[in-house]
């Protein structure tokens, strides 16, 4: 691999820089979809993609796209910019910006001028009204009903937000499949296996799929005082007790990607002096294998089962939200980015599984998709500290421009 | 014991059934401590208490105090008529109207007519604004910090609530040594230990003692799907670990009667996808036994000793309230409860704890003091569906009665 694409440096951070400025909260950022300050964004970066070539335009959802002039096979490269509540500077922005770097970087160079990139910030990645709502509108899949419906927290309609930002009526971009070929999304880790593995590089090979439950414990509530232990039926007591037998349960099946998290305990009446009738517990559980997924699953049926032939308390599982299966990175782009590592950064990178959410998930069923990663310091990110040191966000533009120009080489049928 | 006091069972269910209707809210009452329905039902109270032939007052804080123009040695017979928010019929207000009928009672006696009783309805045992106000003032102790400082729920102050009550400038009743001599406090007993020995009278041993803590669990907040178990400090995982500890470790120390409750957990954010950064559990613990409640206290803060030199989260335990020491019963006082419970009711009654707290406990380092106790039909308690069958209702107020005689008459040196 002999070619280099020559990224600048200085413009990269300084484009980041200026795109943290809007929202920005101490270290962090708080540009939440569709905000002023978020439309105010979007809005700058539309101009930073006419600066650099591309046509670029605000979408009828929200979506930055700036579309390659250049005829040819198209590799997409996207992210998103809208913001946590308390968001960092990186979440999202740092895979856009690259995006823009590269197509930048590919029209100023004399051999790869003719390599077309287009660039997206997908909207609402974060779900302030509808997550990922800019590339589900692009895949086709229907957003009509989220639009209608859906609310941020202050209960402001997604329809009246795009109204007030004078989108509503603009038509929306959509995947063209003889255009685009294969989508590239760079992005932070967000967690510290990098960091702990000391590594500067991560090829991502799956997005991990994600079960959300509710276990619902249902005792009787009682005085506290006089009610001895021996008669009590206590929602609280049972469900600590579940969740040591989850906790057994779930270890037998787990490898060390395997994650399962309870989130939220609320015990009924929730008083110092009342055995609680009532226990609600939130599970998450994580992993990038469909069918250790569903032995999770299984296993939590099981228990509940087991838990409630016992008598005393009884336990009722219940879904908070549609499994989401875990998603497999496309093969061969997945080695193009892993050779463009090994290039730019020799041993220093993994293949590692994505323990969070991105618009690749929603993208790659309808097109080849791929996924870079730079470390996360402390592992931190959904908070103002989140942050990158600058030569590893450098270097992750490397390799990301590499294996962009890796990719569309092939798609030439012009390997490098 | 061949001493018959003659109760009048309909006359005592009459009064009891009309209290009742004072805050009824379907089977239950909500007549909280000053509200405008209390001070009816007070004034009401004190009607028949004047209709008994007793000296009839609502004090300067609240309390009803009917009081013998007899002359002799006293027996004091209270509770309270206050309830919790959702309260039931006879929580306090059963044992307020046995010392009402025993008055009358014994008046009506041509043998005991003699007998001196007082009979009190101690304001604000449940604390709406501050609890035991009424038998904390009746002994001495200062409550005006209290009547200054202390508001209800809605944010209205005692001082003003007093005010409104027409009560503000009004003497407080106090204990007299020379004249009060015994404190007998009937009760419902608020669980189920009696119904479930097929008892119908508790002769109460002690009132239990009370400490209240919160432990605090400190990790990291992270991303739920982005850190590996591996690396995660999670504060919730370390909470229901560290309640399984403390449930062994407790169990070593207790016995049958000894009780703790985690009452409320709260897991900060809070949020499905966040690895909590920040646990709280309040934690209860009773028991009748002084050395017992100072060995688990010991025993948590070993727990949590030992917790923290593990390194990862931390833990760290703080009071939620002064400790309440176990009070004892008078044990003379008690001998007399026993030998009328037995004459009444031979074979079906127990000595036991009380596991909730009482007037009686502020009384008892003031004034000899005993409790009975009658069942609570499914040791429901401050529920709207408190209840108790009439006839344990009327064979409480016998024994409590003939409790009182034997009593009154060994204090007057002729014991029965």
């Amino acid at each position: 691999m002999n070619v280099v694409l020559e990224i600048n440096a200085d413009r990269l951070l300084e484009d980041l820089k200026r795109l943290r400025t809007f929202g920005a909260a101490g270290p962090g950022v708080v540009r939440l979809a569709l905000s002023s300050i978020d439309i105010e964004s979007r809005n700058w970066l539309a101009g930073r993609m006419t600066e650099a070539g591309l046509d670029a335009m605000v979408d009828g959802v929200g979506t930055v796209f700036g579309r390659s002039r250049k005829s040819g096979p198209v590799l997409l490269i996207g992210s998103h910019t809208d913001t946590q509540p308390t968001g960092g500077w990186l979440d999202g922005a740092m895979g856009v910006i690259y995006g823009l770097e590269i197509a930048r970087a590919l029209s100023e160079s004399d051999d790869l001028s003719h390599l077309a990139v287009d660039v997206a910030s997908w909207i609402d990645e974060e779900g302030t009204f509808s997550a990922f709502l800019g590339s589900r509108s692009f895949v086709g899949q229907r957003v009509e009903e989220s639009i209608r419906s859906a609310q941020n927290r202050e209960g402001l309609r997604l329809q009246d937000a795009l109204e007030r930002a004078g989108l509503s009526g603009r038509p929306r971009v959509r995947l063209e499949a003889a255009r685009h070929r294969a989508y590239l999304e760079p992005h932070i880790e967000q967690g510290g296996r990098l960091e702990n593995a000391g590594k500067s590089i991560g090829v991502v090979a799956t997005i991990v799929g994600i079960h959300e439950v509710r276990l619902r414990f249902t005792g009787q509530r009682n005085h506290a005082g006089t009610t001895p232990l021996s008669i009590r039926r206590d929602a609280g007591a049972a469900l600590v007790c579940f969740i040591q037998r989850m906790n057994e349960a779930f270890r037998q099946l787990a490898d060390a990607d395997t994650v399962w998290t309870v989130g939220r305990i609320e015990l009924d009446p929730g008083s110092l002096s009342v055995v609680p009738g009532q226990a609600d517990m939130h599970l998450q559980f994580r992993d990038a294998n469909t069918t250790r997924l569903h032995a999770m699953e299984v296993k939590l049926t099981e228990l509940v089962r087991d838990f409630n032939a016992e008598g005393g308390v009884s336990v009722q599982l219940a879904r908070l939200s549609e499994p989401e299966e875990p998603v497999t990175m496309n093969a061969e782009l997945r080695a193009h980015v892993a050779r463009a590592a090994d290039a730019v950064a020799p041993g220093q990178w993994m293949q590692m599984p994505s323990g969070a959410s991105h618009d690749a998930q929603v993208i790659a069923p309808h097109l080849p998709s791929c996924m870079v990663f730079v470390p996360s310091i402390g592992g931190i990110s959904h908070d103002f500290i989140e942050d990158t040191n600058e030569e590893d966000i450098v270097r992750g533009c490397r390799v990301a421009g590499l294996a962009a120009v890796s990719i569309l080489k092939e798609l030439w049928g012009t390997p490098s």
